[in-house]
Parts: C-alpha cells; sequence; structure tokens
C-alpha cells in the first residue's frame, strides 16, 4: 500500500476523471464521486448555476452536456490541503469555449464536493495586465479621435443611434457590479438608474446607516476599496464609491431614468423598454433584460384595519425618512428584523419614544461575534494576510454546496448561542422571541432561504433588553385607530409614526410591475432554495431561484444580492450574457421548473 | 578565509554599522562606507532630502545627527542578492520618532549606497488594514453625528472656522497626492485649485494628449489603477480619475480658487494667504503652504522684435487650444520639445500648415524604445510580475545617488541610439538637431537636470523627418511681422498662428507673483541637480533644488514633478509636515544655499 499526498491524490483523481470525461464514460465519471457527492457548476458544463447532488444527478448532467461541453486541461493549481480526511485544492481546466477554475474535496478516492466555474470566454478574454489597451495611438492620423470624443459619441448614440445589447433595470450595486463586468466585455449595456446620482440609494436610507457586512466582504469588481476603507462603510460614503466607480469604469449609466413599461417580441427575440429618461422618453430595444432592481425593493405592507384612519405618518421602512422630525413623538414599529431594529434605534436617539412590536421570533447576531465566528475565516484583515484574498474566499463560499451548508453553519451558532449567553438571557427577560432559525444554522441561512428573519446587532438590542426601546410582543394587532395601535390583547399604544418594517416581497413582482403579471407568474417566485422553512416553501431547488441565470422568460435576467453576490455572480452572469451576444452555443442544462408564483 | 552569502555579508555589515553608531563612534561608522561612497537620506536622520557624498561628508552628518535621531533596530528584510560583486538588500531601522526603511548595496565589505527613508512616524502611524477604523459606532447614542455630518460640518468650518495646518496651493497629481497623505495622516489641509474641477489641469490641455510615461510609472497612493488602465492614459480620462480621487480621500478641495496673496508673518510663525473662492474672498490662515502649482507653470516667452505687431493668434504653449480652428492655416511653433512636436502633430492632424522652428539640439527618444530600454526593469508589466511593485521600484529608484546616476544612464542610451539607428539617421537628414544629452546621459537625466529637452516620441517625429511638419533649424528669429516670421538667413515664414513652445520658469517664479520677489530670491532657483550642464547650472546640489523639503524661507514648500515624484515624494513632505503638526522636534541638516536666483 503506498502512500500518497493530498496532491498526487487530487491529482490523480483529476488525472483519471479526465480520462473517463475523455473517452466519454460518464458513469465511470460518476462513480468517482462519494454516495454524497456534489457537483456545483457556475456556468461552465451547464450555462446554468446548478448542484448536481448526487451520482445519478451527475451522470444525467455529463450524458446531456459533456459532448458539448469538451472539457480538458484538468491540472491541480498549486499543492493540495489536507482536514480531517478530506483533501482540498484547486484547479484549472478548460471547455471548447471556456476557460474554468475549480476547487474540490476528496475523501479519500471519491470526490466529496466538485466546484466548476468559468472564467473566461476563449477568444473573449478581458484586456488586463500585460494585455491593456495602449491608450494612445502612436503616429499620426488625420482622423484620430481622442477617447473623450469616442467616449461623448458613445454615450450620444447608445440607445439613440445605436441599441444596446443589455439594459440592466436597477444601478445599485448589482446594477453597477454587473454593468463594470459587461463593459470590460464589450457587451454595449445601459443601466438605468431612477435616482439623481449613482449611490442614492444608499444615500436615500436613513442617516445613521453603515453596511453591515465588513470591508473584506464588500468590495467592488476590479477595484477593491483601499486599505483605510473602514470596515463597516457608512451609507453615504458607499454611495460616493458607487458614483465614483460608475464613472470611472465608464459605465453608461443613465440617472433620473425610470422603465414605465416593458415587453419581449418572441419573433424578433427582443425586448422594448420604454423609459422615462428625466421627463424624456426613449425606447431602448435591447436583446437582453436584466432586473438588477434589489431584493428589498418591493415592500411587504400588511393590511391592517383602520390604517387608512391614522392621522398621524405612517409608511413602509423603506420610505422613513430618518428620525430627525420625531423627537418626542410616540412611534410604532412594526416588525422585528433588521430595518425594524436600525429604525427604532435611530428613532430612539432622536429622542422619540418608541415601541417595536414583535409578531414573530427573531434571529439575532451580534456583530462582533458574527465577524469573528462566520466571517473571519474568509472575510477578514486575518485571512487576508492567511493568503485568503476576496477572490479566494469566494471560491470556497462557493464551493460549499447548498444541501449541505447548514451542516457548516449550524456549530457555528451554537459558539455563538454560547458566546453571548448572557446577552440572549437579557433579551428573552425583556420579552423578545429569540431563534437561531428552525434547523439552529443561523442568519446566513436565513439569508439564502428568505433574505429576512433576523437582526445583525449594532447597538439596538441594547435598547430592546433595557428597555429603552419598548417591546410589544407575542400579541397580534386588532386595528389601527386615527392615532393608536390596538393590540388583541386590549392594549392601545398611542402613536404619531407608525413604521411598517414588514420585508419585502420576491423579485418577480418588479416582473409583473414592469413587464406583466403573465411574465411575473411565468418565472416565478425569485430568492430562497427550496429549504421547506418558512417563507422558503419545498421542492428542494439546490440553487437561489432564478437568481444570476436563465429564467422561463428567455432573454429575463435577475440580478441582486448583498455586495459579495452582486460582486461574485456578476462574473457568472456577464459571461452568460457575452457568450449570448457573441453568437456563442449556450444549451441550458436544467432550467429550473416554477413551484411557487411569489 | 570563510565564505559568507550576500546576507550574511549585508547581515553583518548592518550589525557592525548599528553598533558603531550605538556608541557613538561616527568615525568607524563612516569608514564602514566605500571611498566613493554615498548615503541618501529622505527625512530620517536629515529631515532634509540630503546625499552625502564620501567618508567625510558622512561622518559630519551622523556627529551632526545621530545624537537626536537615535539609529537602531538595523534589520535586514528577506534576502540580499548579489550581481558583479554587488551584495543588495533592504532593510528596516528605527529612529527615536520614526519607523524607516531602506536599501544598501555593499562592495566587499564597504558600503557603497545607503539609502535611508521614513516610513511612519511612531505614534502617528497611518490607520489601514488592522488598524482601520470601524465606520460604524456600536451601541446606541443620542448624539451620533453621521459620517456625512461630520464630513459636511468639517467642510463648512475649514478655513473659516477652523484654520488648515497646511495650505496647498495648485490641485494637479502633485498638491492631490501630498493632500491624500495629509488626509491620511490627520494634517488639517486646503487644497486651492482655480479650475472648476479637480483633473481640468489635465483636460484643458489638447485634446490627443495621452500621459508619457506608462501606466505602472504613474499610480496614486494608495489607489493604484486598476488592472485594465490604459499604458498611457489619454489626459481626461486622468482627469477623471484624479476628480473621484480628490472626491473618495475625501479631500478638502477647493475649486475656483485662485490665492491673490500671501505673506508670512515671522512673529506669528503662520502665513496669510487671501484666497478668491469663486468670487468670495476668504483669508486663510495656515502654518505651512506648500506651492504645488507644477514644474510647468509659470511659461517662459522669447522677447522677439515685432510680435506686438503679429495679426494673427500668437500665444505660449500652456495655452494653446488645440489644432481645431486652425485648418488650412499656417502655423509657426517656436521650439523643439514636447510640447512643441505635440503641438506641430496636432496643428498638422488638423490640417494645418506647420512649421517647427528648432532652435537648439534635441533629444529624442522613441516611446516604445524608452519603455522597454529605460523604464521596463522597474515600472512594466514584467517588473510587477517579477515582484517589483510601483513602491519597490520607487524605493529602487530612489536608492541611486544623483552624483552617479548618469553612469546608470549613459549605457541605456546608447543602445537606444543603436538600436533606432535608421530613425535618428532620416531625422538628422531632414535637417533636424539631435542630442543625447552633454554627457549621452539621455532623457531622464534631462529631465531632472532642466526639466527639458527632449521629446518623448510618440509620432511627430516621422512627420518632422518626411517634411509634413516642416523643419526650420539652426536658424535664430530676426523678427515678427504683422503675418510672418522672419529669420536671420532672410526666410520668411507666413504666420497665422505663432506658438511659444519656449518652456517654462523656475518654480520660485510662482513665490514672486504669489507672495514676493523678496521671498522668491530668498528661496532661488527650483529644480535642477547643479550639473554644471545646459540650463542646469553648478555647483553641485546632489539633490533637487527645493523640491520636497525646507527651503530658505521658513513654512514655505514645493511640490511637484511628475506623477511618479508626486506619489513618492509626497511621503516624505507629507511626514515632514505631520512631525511639525504634532510638535516634534525637526531640526534640518544641511539646508540648501542659494546659489541661483531662478
Amino acid at each position: 500500500m503506498s502512500v500518497s499526498t493530498p496532491t498526487q491524490q487530487v491529482s490523480n483523481w483529476l488525472a483519471a476523471f479526465g480520462t473517463a470525461l475523455d473517452r466519454g464514460d460518464h458513469a465511470a465519471a460518476a462513480a468517482m464521486f462519494d454516495d454524497e457527492g456534489y457537483w456545483r457548476d457556475l456556468v461552465s458544463f451547464t450555462w446554468n448555476i446548478k448542484t448536481m447532488e448526487g451520482r445519478d444527478a451527475i451522470r444525467a448532467m455529463l450524458d446531456a452536456c459533456a459532448a458539448s461541453t469538451k472539457p480538458g486541461a484538468w491540472a491541480i493549481e498549486g499543492e493540495a490541503s489536507e482536514a480531517g480526511g478530506v483533501a482540498e485544492a484547486w484547479f484549472g481546466f478548460e471547455t471548447a469555449l471556456a476557460r474554468g477554475r475549480g476547487q474540490i474535496r476528496l475523501k479519500g478516492d471519491k470526490c466529496w464536493t466538485l466546484l466548476t466555474t468559468m472564467t473566461e470566454l476563449k477568444g473573449f478574454e478581458e484586456a488586463k495586465g500585460a494585455t491593456r489597451p495602449k491608450g494612445v495611438e502612436h503616429g499620426a492620423s488625420q482622423d484620430r479621435k481622442s477617447w473623450l470624443e469616442r467616449k461623448t459619441q458613445e454615450e450620444a448614440d447608445l440607445g439613440y443611434k445605436t441599441q444596446p445589447y443589455c439594459v440592466i433595470v436597477g444601478g445599485g450595486q448589482g446594477g453597477i457590479a454587473l454593468g463594470a463586468r459587461l463593459k470590460r466585455l464589450g457587451v454595449p449595456t445601459i443601466i438605468l438608474e431612477k435616482n439623481p446620482r449613482a449611490g442614492d440609494s444608499w444615500r436615500n436610507r436613513y442617516r445613521s446607516l453603515c453596511l453591515h457586512d465588513p470591508v473584506w466582504y464588500d468590495h467592488m469588481p476590479y477595484l477593491p476599496f483601499p486599505e483605510h476603507w473602514p470596515v463597516f462603510a457608512p451609507k453615504d460614503k458607499i454611495g460616493d464609491w458607487l458614483e465614483m466607480y460608475t464613472k470611472v469604469m465608464e459605465l453608461n449609466y443613465w440617472t433620473l431614468s425610470e422603465v414605465t413599461s416593458a415587453s419581449f417580441d418572441e419573433a424578433k427575440q427582443e425586448w422594448t423598454v420604454n423609459v422615462n429618461r428625466n421627463g424624456e422618453t426613449v425606447v431602448l430595444q435591447p436583446k437582453q433584460l436584466v432586473l438588477a432592481t434589489g431584493m428589498s425593493a418591493v415592500p411587504n405592507v400588511a393590511k391592517i384595519v383602520g390604517a387608512d384612519t391614522f392621522k398621524g405618518d405612517i409608511h413602509h421602512s423603506s420610505k422613513h425618512p430618518g428620525g430627525d422630525k420625531y423627537r418626542g413623538k410616540k412611534c410604532v414599529v412594526i416588525g422585528s428584523n433588521n430595518s425594524a431594529h436600525d429604525i427604532c434605534a435611530d428613532l430612539w436617539e432622536h429622542g422619540a419614544d418608541v415601541t417595536m412590536l414583535q409578531r414573530s421570533s427573531t434571529h439575532i447576531a451580534r456583530s462582533d461575534t458574527l465577524m469573528e465566528l462566520a466571517l473571519g475565516g474568509l472575510y477578514s484583515e486575518e485571512a487576508v494576510k492567511s493568503g485568503v484574498s476576496t477572490n479566494t474566499a469566494d471560491m470556497i463560499f462557493a464551493s460549499i454546496p447548498y444541501k449541505i451548508m447548514h451542516t457548516f453553519q449550524i456549530p457555528v451558532y451554537e459558539e455563538m448561542a454560547k458566546r453571548d449567553a448572557d446577552f440572549y438571557a437579557r433579551l428573552k427577560k425583556a420579552g423578545f422571541m429569540l431563534d437561531f432559525g428552525e434547523d439552529g444554522s443561523g442568519l446566513f441561512m436565513k439569508y439564502l432561504r428568505r433574505g429576512s428573519g433576523y437582526y445583525i446587532d449594532v447597538g439596538a438590542s441594547e435598547l430592546v433588553a433595557d428597555g429603552r426601546i419598548k417591546l410589544k410582543s407575542g400579541v397580534e394587532i386588532e386595528k389601527i385607530t386615527p392615532n393608536s395601535v390596538v393590540m388583541k390583547d386590549g392594549t392601545e399604544l398611542p402613536a404619531d409614526l407608525i413604521v411598517y418594517a414588514t420585508g419585502y416581497g420576491s423579485m418577480n413582482g418588479w416582473a409583473a410591475r414592469l413587464i406583466s403579471q403573465q411574465v411575473a407568474d411565468k418565472v416565478g417566485k425569485c430568492w430562497g432554495l427550496g429549504s421547506n422553512t418558512t417563507k422558503d416553501p419545498g421542492p428542494w431547488e439546490g440553487e437561489e431561484r432564478n437568481m444570476w441565470k436563465p429564467t422561463q422568460q428567455p432573454a429575463l435576467w435577475f440580478h441582486g444580492g448583498n455586495l459579495h453576490q452582486s460582486r461574485h455572480y456578476s462574473q457568472f452572469l456577464s459571461l452568460q450574457l457575452k457568450a449570448r451576444c457573441e453568437g456563442l452555443a449556450t444549451p441550458v442544462y436544467g432550467l429550473q421548473p416554477v413551484h411557487h408564483l411569489s
């Protein structure tokens, strides 16, 4: 019996896997996976974002995709590592059309998890480093156009004399990150933003808002934040950065531009997008339409009896202007997740009398603890020092199949519950209903499953615990009167302000609003994994519904998520769009069926 | 006889040197240098920018500075390298007040060149990486100020309710780079820029201008250009980058602001700076005044008989609007350096009839050849790949004493003359007077000595060689008539436009204009090494006159140069200013005497 190093182990596996694929022996290739083996593919084999779970699914994908994909050149990168009987390594590979990069985990000689991702399309690589443009044309020419003249011409023509291949609706971090990648790939694109300036979707939020995720998690593509950027950037600072970013990345970014309607012409395979551009009607006819309107863009407003009789201010959290005008006022905030906590704290800081109405249990994670236990290994100064760049961290995160991700998460939150036991005890004592997710898997799984149900505590929980923010918990609202909220237990809460911090609907609500209910229903619910937990009904989907990948509506795409997802998945969406723009064959494997309308 | 590695050799030298300094034996320390040994110090020992040439100068500096500097903790960084009998290495060291980094070259057991540079002041380190600000204040507070509120308040107060410690006149790359470093160091600073937007000093130049230096040489501090940035960035693109940079670095950058006068109050040790801020008069009272008005900011205009009778357009190159309006016109450009060539080519591209008047010989270097032979080793994609970052390249460049720099340069230009022999032959045949500098040391030495006398060829030379740009060379101008230029050989050149591409005067001309002729004379000529070559009269100075270091006028500083120098020397100027701002002792060793007024 020979002893092999983890590197030899992985190299041997890749060589044998490549050989099996070369000879079209998909049964043999699938047999090289563990009983509970996973293969997650980001675009490179499936032209989809897809996790194959188990040997049969892997075999079926290979039968459908391998012949056209023509994979090869599997080669380990650097050395494999080994921990707990699992060998891990990075590798490169190629397909007929693309170059890719992957990550593998072996248990013995079987593959437990395989990640394959598309890096670049052959012949359409982004110019950078040694292939960057020269910038100047040496020599003399009597019809030279300067950079500024070419840029000004493109800005004047695009959308008028020439049509963009792609229109992105929504110019937040998602639209901007995707737009930047498409610019680098040479895909003519217009980004539509309703606000006057890039970054306004951040600037318009309440004044004390800072990012809840740390800087290492938040970098935009191509232009990382400098080393002195704060850990949790204030909203206006992020707004300024995004505005700068659109300019130096030379995006065709239309401000004060709202889509009034859009429709798809099946015969021409083309969209008609009607845009109100600062009062001017412009009709765009792109081949691809991306909704990057944000996961949190269609407000859920609960229907409460008597709400129309209320004489004070009443609005959804997304419209909340901040606490300035509510000093000394009685404020009721309905909800107990991030927005509810942030708004309650902001109102309290402005000297308002604040009551939070908690309708269902909430997961609370203290920011410092969350950073250290949940994110620190991948996204932190220590991670950077140990060689884990943001790109590497993204790939490691992407390599964990969603099916088993909760098993990695549960121990983190068990540790969190232990470490912050006193904190949680005080919250409970104040009447706050706590949970750690239905399976104890905590914050990130809640985010991936439902995009809600938690608060990253940056201070409001102490106000709740000690009663500076009053809490009404576990009682339903009976009705709203002209100047109060009445609870089913008879309590009457006098109110000058009511805020619905009641969350957001599925992103396909935007398709209903801009295109049609029919198209919204055709694509179905966005986000969520089908985990069969609250707000994420089964069946199991294996990937986020409709995000960053083909939907049931041809040429309609959804892009969004936090800064991490906007950065990472914009790579894969941009490659899908570029391939189509260049007329490459992009046979989609396993297009997701629709199980839920919203 | 024991054989030691280069690393041991350097480590031993540093240890012995440290020991000699510790016991105050300056004679022994100086004796560790070669007969022709050099020690270049950037601020760490001398609070000056100073090269000590030879043992006596080194000994004298140590006698004056060592006791107060208290150097120590000399430690090699990584491994030394060896080539041609010279061992080279990086090292760290400390002084009483600062941390430093250096570079050493040993010949045998003697030091040939030593570079010591100040990296940071102890207790005043820039916050970055693990020490970056948190950005958010966790917890709740009823008098919280948001980032935007603090920033808005600072912008409103600075220059009105509170006074900046430092005022920088001129918001080009020099003022911006220095302003960014001072911001990071917490030195309250206002940058004054006469144009409406940051970057306009680039935007306002002729349309086809691109940087003549490549991207790797041009990075700003803290925020490097992204990987796809062009090799030679077009002027408007650089303008946009600088504008973005001032915003994301949060500089107090006053646009449309011109200094009308400034004076120094010796008693209060404070400046009074009168500013016209977009029509409003503002009086600033900083402790330090930096002129970053550009090396190329006070135009030299030759006095030519009859110029006042000329009926066409006549202006200095700095006022040249570009060729748009000169199609079909007869244009005479006086001069044969960079601006003259660029303007001639631009006029030719716009269909003008162009004549260049060459008054004295010019050094021409083809851009591609220059990049490969002169810059490639330090500033190129290949350099980056071989581990030479821009910072490392800056330090290597800084480590070569000016006294011997030409000996490194001469072989480069010998190779250039050989490689481009055909090109030079064609230029000569067209009558162009060529040189490679008086000692054959080429372009960069001309730049360092006089800031002029060359053209980096990006295309105009071919137009000169083949006569598309007409050339009149080696003949003096007799006079200007209402519609022509008449040469001393009797030739009359009809002209609708005359451009004086006749260069710029010394930067102390700005002190004369803004402060007084007396102060301008007190500080004397700026720039140049005292090489005793054309436009750089002796005696030998050893460093650039008056640049980035104390001058004969207390609290008056000159900052400028190309993007490389703006980046690199802003570090040392910012540390000098920060130390004074904090009241640290900054005894200046070897303040430069004035030998020339302009």
